[in-house]
């Protein structure tokens, strides 16, 4: 079937072409009575406006995209239904790119994402070359990554969060505890975990032992590390970065027949409505996801639409205090 | 700063913007000397094509819908990240449609896509009016829905799924066996399941129980109906309809003080890498998630290209038998 077009549009009407758009795209005067014809041409024809012809007239695409590592991981999984969510409620659309937090990927997008022409992108990935990210035209703002001084970022507060953390295991009387981070060279508001972590540890008079498990490494390569740590350190609590390397690090254990959390007590990160439902047991630092998703892209229109934005925005946690960390 | 033109390049290359056109698109004859003559204005103006002039001529958007009720769920964040890698790979970008399983939704997804003039669509819905999408002048694939006759579908062996699921808590001496589905209204060839899982039972002897717990139900709710069956029937075994029901099953006993696997045994189905890896002690059928994203890819960018397509395409799945159902 051949589609509609505004010019059939236009001939049913007896109007002009330039009539037909000014209607759709509610421009300049039109009287109501020529609103109604128009109007009713487009109904008797079933036409659908072709979004490429009005975004290659109006210079918007409505096209947001989203750049992540992977939508495999429950963290982000939940990030992306959130903001793909509130973007069909503002009349946008979302692309996703997992990223694996691979620079080349990255590179590869970006490029792509300025032949595409979208609005605007959020980025919850690696942050590379900042030069990439300034000369796009597009508008960013970020979740979680520092990119540069001009773009925004919406973040957890990290450092109650590493606060929370360290001390729900100092006051389950842990002496000897393992911050575990992931990529040190990310520059990213999670580092404030850490950074927290090593002063309440020294507060306490205790000892700060940090470890780089990064990311991208493979399941299998994160179990050996953490079973070789396991096996020749001698820690009875660990801060891992996620709850993802919290629950690892309890399999691990378990498998070693490290009692939990008699020997060793664990506390994750992020909190995740997957997690939670599926290991209730966990005990972790919930990140709002929710409200990050709406913070960037409340941020993002905002940018769009030409209106000023915060330079940070920073949403509290929450301790859940469960199994893993406590003696019931 | 402004951005650089075909009317840019066409003048300092000296030609005209269709012989750039035709460079950049590769179309028609054009000889090499011209070709190197507007690739160096390309390259000295570092001129990026502008897509979405690009796609109003040539009638192709290089977008792909995915439809999908969630990527929260491990099963769909997982199948969405193998499909977004494999679009990337062949030029392709994806964008996300989170419809919630919501009819109301759905519909408005198609009317955007449909505006959006997107090269094709994945569906991995919910199955509303058929007509909606015999509607639709896109090309359409579908993976575990039965859509229309001409849609293809790419699916698991769901029937051999459901035996192996039955056969091994049979042979783990279960006796009495309830069959959770999800909403039974929703044409899928998950349905082969609790077929295959029917036929098992009275082979055996035994009872056939199936339930409905419709995927959209809240979690509380479905727990709620989770615990009210355990109370009050005397199943020792539970085939979920997929991994979050059969630990949603396995939290539940466990808060009732039903030993798994010894008073109750429990299969899920799916066996993503999340959760074998946060709960590997689960019983599952693996799915290959992989395979089924590759399928639907090859048979969306075949049918795009105008080549016959097969109407159905099965993958085989695997039985991994653990803790949930094995006395060890």
């Amino acid at each position: 079937m051949k589609n509609t077009t505004i010019k059939d549009v236009a001939k049913k009407a007896e109007v002009s072409v330039t009539t037909v758009s000014r209607v759709l795209n509610n421009r300049g005067y039109i009287s109501d009575e020529m609103k109604d014809k128009v109007m009713k041409a487009v109904d008797e024809l079933n036409y659908t406006p072709n979004e490429i012809a009005r975004s290659f007239f109006t210079n918007e695409t409505k096209f947001i995209a989203l750049i992540i590592p992977t939508t495999k991981n429950p963290y982000f999984g939940e990030l992306t239904f959130h903001i793909e969510k509130l973007l069909a409620q503002n009349g946008y659309n979302l692309f996703i790119c997992n990223s694996l937090n691979d620079i080349k990927n990255e590179k590869k997008y970006l490029k792509l994402l300025k032949e595409r022409r979208v609005d605007g992108i959020i980025v919850g990935s690696h942050n590379i070359d900042i030069s990439e990210y300034k000369n796009l035209e597009n508008k960013i703002v970020s979740i979680e990554r520092e990119i540069t001084q001009e773009i925004p970022i919406i973040q957890s507060d990290n450092y109650l969060g590493g606060e929370l953390a360290t001390k729900e295991l100092i006051n389950n009387s842990c002496k000897s505890i393992l911050c575990v981070v992931g990529d040190k060279n990310i520059l990213t508001p999670a580092n404030d975990r850490s950074e927290a972590y090593r002063k309440v540890v020294s507060e306490h008079g205790l000892k700060s032992n940090i470890i780089e498990i990064p990311f991208n490494y493979s399941f299998d390569k994160k179990i050996e590390i953490i079973k070789s740590i396991l096996l020749t350190e001698k820690y009875d609590g660990v801060f891992a970065g996620d709850d993802v390397m919290a629950k690892l690090f309890i399999n691990a254990a378990k498998d070693l027949g490290i009692e939990i959390p008699k020997k060793l007590k664990v506390i994750g990160f992020d909190g995740t409505e997957m997690i939670r439902l599926l290991n209730p047991e966990i005990s972790t630092i919930r990140q709002p996801i929710d409200l990050l998703a709406k913070g960037a892209v409340e941020a993002l229109i905002n940018l769009i639409n030409g209106r000023e934005v915060e330079k940070q925005i920073i949403y509290p946690v929450e301790l859940i205090s469960s199994n893993t960390t406590r003696l019931t």
